[in-house]
């Protein structure tokens, strides 16, 4: 009988070469499988199907994570205003690690023989596949041939020729990853440090002109509404990325340490994720404690960190996840924004838990609750260290 | 002899209200001084002086701190990409400390009897004053007139009236700070939350139309040329200021915490501030250290907030600008920006020390430095713990 | 009709005058109220409800809040393994907090019209009442005759007098706070620098000569057992105690910046605290991953202090607790400690989550989890970044 | 002509093997070189150098890096205090980075064609070793032969006696590693989790029985005199292992995370190491301000960590390092310690820099710098977000 594989299978060339492989190669019964995680469109999922079968697969599976990578992941980077280095949301990171588990589970489930991902092994998704794989489904091998083979394009295509596969493998100029957190953008210029992406590098394009404001609401920090019409979160943020990308909004060109010890640039385009985040930035600036904002960056510039670097199974993840939920309790409210081409503005906010607009006191104004004797007394003892330690400057004498 | 009192003067009709009621009501001999942190024309200077000698100053004092406020704030500011709450590079709370700390030694050289100054008893900058008073000039008594007589505007220019001051006070629609890393604007709408201020409430307005690609170069985190010319840092600040402006780049609105545990929200417009955070903060990911990336940021959050909460004084902030410094050894190299009216585009960079630009190994590609052997090993290694965690999941049975 | 004054009553000097005053020179209806957070005996808490019906107290109120305190606070504590300035377990600080809220609480709920506690001005006490009084019960004026007042012992010895309170005020040599979670002492020498206390400053002294060792059982951790014998973790705190005090163990000096920016120092015996987060401590080495051990101490560090500075109802501390539960899913286990006079040593733990007893590897043996290959590929990658700095040590020529 | 290889000679089994097998099975020139930190006596060092030359080696090298080792790394690890997971003086970690800097550096220098190591592929040490060798001396190629041939010590004393070398290699019931910053023990039960080491572990017992005081004077953060004699601070840490092991001061049990990501167990004796932090912490304390406190902490565990973690040649190392040695700038006095078997009391501080002993204010004692209303108006304003907080409990209606 033959042996079981798992493929992760992306209608690719590296993974169409892969499929062959395992099968006239190897020997193995290969089973593809791809995880949409919102980046997918049903024509294009079933034109992967139609290619998977061509090459042989017996068994081709589509998992779909979308509603799950929201709940236990997106929702998360949302809340801790995550962008790494200041800058990218994430998009590839994130949704390669759950695209990962996912397989992992599935080879798990069906006591797979081996699993197979087509990364090569120069790039950070090697290692997502791998410890996911790893830690989910320890008793089964991994198979990387792309790495191990370090085969170039042309020899590829001309394997799957020999093999009877004439499919046609332009490649683009431009490698495009879509996603529901962003699509990235790679080309000739992001190997470089100082070419900027052109526009035309971009999927889209934009085609609205006309300045537009629209209102999200968040409810303890989650996206529950888009100019009052209540919807889910996912269809929310599907809503907002082509909102977003009808302005070109949410492009920018990310530098960042790969696991792998070098640096690494990318452009992406991600709407939704910007937008959310900002918003939400907002919200909880007018909503959340000082302690909590200060405490809050830091965690979650390490949860992004970590996510990014195939950490996510790590239990230190779900601590910082209850950190991070606990601290929407009250990031509650409506933001408004004003969407133009290649940009947005934060307009405002309204929240019932808008820390700001307390009866107790305004900033810079005369109020009530406090008077100048207080100020004075509070400045005198707020002061006391700083007057200790200057008047000891030629020691205690 | 009458007693000496040393007035922090901005020419305002509190800070004029001041200098009257402390020659006529107290009997004190009035000096005034202004601090110039960079925000001053030498017209608005000269108008100043003038005002304060017609209210009866026996000494008018105008001191340059800006050299010094870019060498030992500005700079680490810079160095550390500072933005409060994500947004604000603390133009005014930098500034403000500056100014204080400027009049505190003023007024101890010239043994003062008297430190005044003309903060209400709401807002940040009475803090400011008072414990830079109270630091560096122990024996000298602080006079706060506005805080303590919360006295409203009519009050004050009736005041100033009956004493024969007929100077115009027409109250302007939004309140301005124009300063070195930024202006500030207040208005009506910022004290609420939703509404944002009109482009109108900005002082300037955008000239530029067509877009536009300047290089500036950074020595040791430092800018030192734009377009290929050098020039000393603060000019090279305000040529930054005056190009950006005329694309208004750099407006935003901050909320955020003020020293008083209450929220406050301003408009600012930082156009050199931004451009120069931002390319900086570009040139960093190429030439500095995942660590360094990761340590930097959280030191740095905390130096502005100290800064801004006006522990400037506190020695752990020299022990965080020595690590901001240390971190810039490499941070060398040219950035292109693109400047269009509203915003900006980083668009990459050349440096020496560009950690991307190794010949050691490439993202992505196929390279020398490693093969597919050793990324194998590595990712085992590297999920060690995560392997050894997930076979614990029902306890080591 | 009397106004009603809700009275933090400690039975001592500074209260039992406060009690004749309030009802004697401001004609207050006096309702006496002390909170038992695990320091008090019965006997001592019957002494002190029999004087303040003496001093005149219409109402007298234990409110019993230790199994409160633990689960809301010492549980944290714990989990943080929180030692101030790696020292102090926060022994009064927490208590007196909770005695706070406790009494802000029934100050509100009884609809009292002033809340009245003993504090001088010169401390972090008067911060924790005044603060906890403010927010729970914001319309209840606080009343602090002693810090107002500013009276020696001998006045409010003469002033009970005058007013037919002949009771013995003798001063104790050291003054002490007897509290779950530790003892503290102060006397003459902590207000030095440099003088330890005498043994005989502590409030017991130890009993037992000859080792013992113990077991403490964790789960989740919580502690469960002491050597096999399941209880209540209120219960084997105190049990923990009295044995600890046996043996004299948990004696330290504490020195510390109060919420004035003052330096304070003091004396504390905390046996079961000591015992208690050193158990804990060494089976999270085991059982916690790394990067869990490495953010669960800056956050609990944060923790203590910003418990210590008064400000246990910012929500921070919420989402901190709900980190530090979160990681503590796998700390169950067992811990042999060995007691001997002044000191314990710990002997080594057993738990069915220890990370370093899996069958997947040993440190520093030969294992089968990795072989010398999978090594040399691991630190060539980790090197990565170190290698590539290095080759630009004099920039990319 | 022979190439040239460098070996990391230590007298012991393994590279002992080396020594030989590189010579007559690889046929190179075997240079051996041993690096001192602090931990080897001329003795010791004259019996190493007998067999290296004995077992072949053409050259063999002493280099003393002692001074070194202090002044760049035992230095800031006391100026952090660092105690990895809050036990551990990193006693073997930081030696064998320095040990391994040396060795790279002379490889360099002396064009060896080979750099030799002799440790196995399970442990800390060929991290550290390789890492230092691939980045210091990037050209030569690493061997590390017990590794990569996973031998017994049975089959190396039999290789060794097969090429006519009939050494004594009876193995030690325990693992010693002395070292200046403290000696390591490894035996069977540090294997386990359970078991403690025995005291005959330790390679000396306590001698001394009475009590005895001590005094250590700092001067900005470095030991510099001991019961008021001046001494170098590496004389002076040698003086007080000596002086602390005739006490048995400093031993105890350290668990933690490998390089690998396994958990590991040993047992140490540093009786220099602690009684310099635990001193140098409480001196800190007094003159340290409460940010520097909070902050030196947090960076100091990363130093420990990134030390322990083999990225002493990171960049942010440096950084680190300037942070911590501004914050000594006052960290100057004397520090009293009562030492006693197994044990140590700190008794208290003098320093001219004691934030404690201002004249300003004194904790908890009426004082001059402030009075009841400005602790009131302190208190009041301190509140100011905690009050608002709860006013919107139920939001703001």
């Amino acid at each position: 009988m033959k042996k079981k594989a798992i493929l992760a299978y992306s209608g690719g060339l590296d993974t169409s070469y892969c499929a062959v492989y395992l099968s006239r190669e190897l020997g193995l019964e290969v089973h593809t499988v791809i995880v949409n995680s919102g980046g997918f469109s049903p024509a294009e999922l079933a034109a992967i199907e139609q290619r998977a079968y061509e090459l042989g697969s017996v068994q081709h599976e589509v998992i779909d994570v979308t509603q799950r990578f929201y709940r236990d992941c997106l929702r998360y980077l949302l809340f801790g205003n995550v962008l790494k280095n200041d800058t990218y949301p994430l998009s590839v990171s994130a949704e390669r690690m759950f695209q990962s588990l996912a397989i992992a589970e599935y080879a798990r489930q069906h006591k797979a023989d081996y699993i197979v991902h087509g990364s090569t092994g120069a790039g950070n998704d090697q290692v997502r596949f791998d410890v996911a794989f790893a830690v989910i489904a320890p008793d089964t091998e991994i198979i990387a041939p792309i790495r191990d083979k370090k085969l170039s394009r042309q020899a590829e295509i001309k394997y799957l020729q020999e093999n009877g596969f004439e499919m046609s493998w332009e490649k683009a100029r431009y490698s495009i990853n879509v996603g529901i957190w962003g699509t990235s953008v790679g080309g000739v210029e992001t190997l470089t440090s100082h070419l900027p992406l052109p526009d035309s590098a971009y999927p889209s394009q934009p085609t609205a002109t006309e300045a537009q404001q629209i209102e999200i609401t968040f409810e303890q920090g989650e996206p529950r509404a888009l100019n009052g019409e209540t919807m889910d979160p996912v269809a929310l943020i599907q809503r907002l990325n082509a909102l977003g990308a009808s302005y070109a909004i949410g492009r920018d060109t990310h530098v960042g340490d790969t696991i792998l010890g070098i640096k690494g640039r990318v452009g992406f385009e991600a709407p939704a994720a910007l937008l959310l985040i900002k918003a939400h930035h907002l919200l909880e600036k007018h909503t959340c404690s000082r302690w909590q904002l200060l405490h809050k960056d830091n965690l979650a510039n390490w949860y992004g960190t970590l996510l990014h670097e195939a950490q996510y199974l790590d239990p230190v993840m779900r601590d910082m996840e209850a950190f991070l939920a606990s601290s929407q309790a009250r990031v509650s409210g409506k933001v408004s924004v004003r969407l133009q081409p290649y940009r947005f503005d934060l307009l405002g906010v309204v929240s019932p838990y808008d820390l700001m607009q307390s009866k107790a006191a305004t900033y810079g104004e005369t109020n009530d609750a406090w008077d100048a004797r207080d100020a004075q007394g509070f400045i005198k003892i707020f002061g006391n260290q700083l007057k200790i330690h200057a008047s000891l400057q030629d020691g205690n004498v």
